[in-house]
């Protein structure tokens, strides 16, 4: 008996070939063994979801709010992200501008899908979240990344765009980003705009760490002269508060890409969860003081991070401007980021990312997680740097 | 200002025309203003999600469960299906076969891009649940509508599936059926079977309605000899647990094919929230008694259906085997669908759905949800027949 054929498209999601995970699979193991390592890989706060949040949820649920909810999201949580919108960043923006999802990672997929037609060019940035490429794959489309400069703290130039912006469809943007920690300056938000206008680009903007800033200002490319009509925003509750499990984020757009995102919902989620949605609209309603307390510890560690860094020379660090990442440049060593962090782990049981793992533009680099207590962090950061600093 | 041009692929979703769904938001709005109407369109339970349901997500959000839960699904929640899996259908399956999706729609989607390259035909059965062929569009292949008779019991024969067949990649079939409340024979599934081998086609079968079974056998196709390797099933927790806001569906399938399921699901809804896979063993752990006791009403109503039905000439019935609906042949009062349920809907404020939001095969037909409590559904249903009586 053999299996029938599956499709090409999800047989190459992955594209193949080391992606540097191996570090990650290789931590996850030693954890399962019972092997004390401090994992610095991945982007999960170490607290959980506030209990008032949750007592909301479970309050929403006995209330009945359990069957079917609106595909679109509810009417509330539509307009608390209208407003919070409307308020971060002057845009006008209404129910109508705004799609409940399940989580940002569904937002993107939906949005390649509403953009690209099957065989048409996605671009997005290197380094880069590493579900990018494979969530285009996903949609039938053919990614193509756009290299940046570890000189030029990662940010696009118009130069680095320009060449792979004819006949493309959309570009895929993240800001504060991860894997860097940069925020997009003004400089680079107008560039990007005016490549997207020149090339009739729609703009996929990933603002889910729009919440975690510590340097200077976020600006959503939404909000630049020409820009709403052509960019579709992606966000959620994950980062902002701690939300990670309730899968619940959003997409903002034009109101008639939103009315055919919502047909694309209807056959592709049907909603999200009404009991989440409340949760999170009560979630909204504590106001600025929830999200800088869930924030706070990240901000802390990046500054520990910078301290510690400044200390020494062997090991270089693209300043965190946001996000819960610090990207730190080991090429003085010799090292490839993936035997860095290979080695790291055999000897010292800290587990990092290799640059590798966001694409080729990050390589000879790491990313480290700001995501585990301050102590713990401060003296795995210390024996990093060390263990560079007898490589150098 | 003008928006950035969007997909094909998206702006035809819906396929456009009139879909017969007028009934459906003309009662939506009759409702929002006040009017008292017996609503018998969609598929949603009377009855809300089990408080003990909802103590145990609670207590599994309380107890911290609130990050990231494994994309695949939990491991407990797969071992639980599976089980259920291997006990109801006698096939050996294992959480490798498994992969829990936030919803049976997301897996329906999953399923058509996991078979379907962009282009490639997939058929389905007429009538068919609303989404079907917006779910294969989506996917970015061609839906083809394979129609059945209404004198076949809408039972689907190899002579209607042959002629479709060749060239195709997959067959979307859905036993218990909504809309027609069939249950596909074992002749039935014996015939698919043979064309889904005899044409290298994967069958990808729509089950959520297994445990609403009224008369004769649910049959999963996946146990026919040789049928597991080229199988991909869907089930749901929404409607045998009355948890359909829940979002907590699977794809069953051979553990290659899951496993690329897996990357798809990574890259496009990145898992099920954590409580509520909690919520969902938990539900399991009850056993038959609880799904027996939510399907129960349905069953009641059914024989109720019947009884007033055969008490009457003016509508045929095609007896519903299983699923939460009675299909009626309206032909003899020369009325389509559409116009019976708008005048039904007008002079006595009972909302049904039109055979022809189903398909072609199913114009002339209404298909009736038995969604409200007995008294005000036997009245419904009289008073729809005296309708009919009036116009024959």
């Amino acid at each position: 008996m053999t299996q029938a054929r599956l499709s090409s498209r999800i047989t190459h999601i992955t594209g193949g070939g080391s992606d540097g995970w191996d570090v990650f699979y290789r931590a996850r193991r030693m954890i399962d063994a019972g092997l004390p390592v401090v994992e610095l890989t991945i982007g999960e706060h170490d607290i959980r979801t506030d209990p008032a949040i949750l007592e909301a949820m479970h309050g929403s649920a006995r209330g009945g709010h359990t069957g079917y909810a609106e595909v679109p999201g509810t009417r509330s949580l539509r307009q608390a992200v209208a407003e919070r919108v409307t308020a971060r960043t002057g845009v006008p923006t209404t129910e109508a501008n705004v799609l409940i999802t399940p989580g940002a990672q569904s937002a993107l997929f939906a949005a390649h899908i509403a953009t690209c037609d099957p065989g048409d060019t996605a671009l997005f940035i290197d380094p880069y979240y590493a579900t990018y490429p494979g969530t285009i794959r996903g949609a039938g489309a053919v990614p193509q990344p756009v290299a940046t400069r570890s000189r030029n703290s990662f940010q696009p130039r118009a130069e680095d765009l320009e060449p792979f912006a004819p006949g493309a469809r959309s570009l895929l943007i993240n800001s504060p980003n991860n894997p860097t920690g940069v925020i997009y300056s003004r400089e680079t938000m107008d560039e990007i705009a005016g490549v997207a206008q020149a090339h009739d680009l729609w703009l996929i903007s990933d603002e889910v760490y729009d919440s975690q800033v510590w340097e200077g200002e976020h600006i959503s490319p939404r909000a630049l002269p020409g820009m709403a009509e052509r960019t579709l925003v992606m966000g959620s509750m994950s980062k902002s508060h701690a939300m990670t499990g309730s899968r619940c984020g959003w997409i903002l757009g034009p109101e008639e890409a939103i009315a055919h995102l919502v047909n694309l919902s209807t056959h592709t989620t049907y909603g999200v969860p009404g009991f989440i949605q409340d949760a999170s609209v009560f979630a909204f309603d504590q106001g600025a003081a929830l999200e800088a307390e869930v924030a706070a510890p990240f901000r802390r560690r990046r500054d520990l991070a910078l301290q510690i860094l400044g200390r020494q020379q062997a090991v270089k660090v693209i300043p965190p401007q946001g996000a819960m990442y610090v990207m730190l440049d080991i090429r003085a060593t010799g090292l490839s980021g993936e035997d860095f962090a290979l080695q790291l782990l055999e000897e010292h049981h800290i587990a990092v990312m290799p640059g590798e793992s966001f694409g080729q533009a990050a390589a000879g680099h790491l990313r480290v997680a700001l995501t585990v207590e301050d102590d713990r962090f401060a003296a795995a950061l210390e024996t990093l740097c060390a263990f560079a600093a007898a490589r150098v």
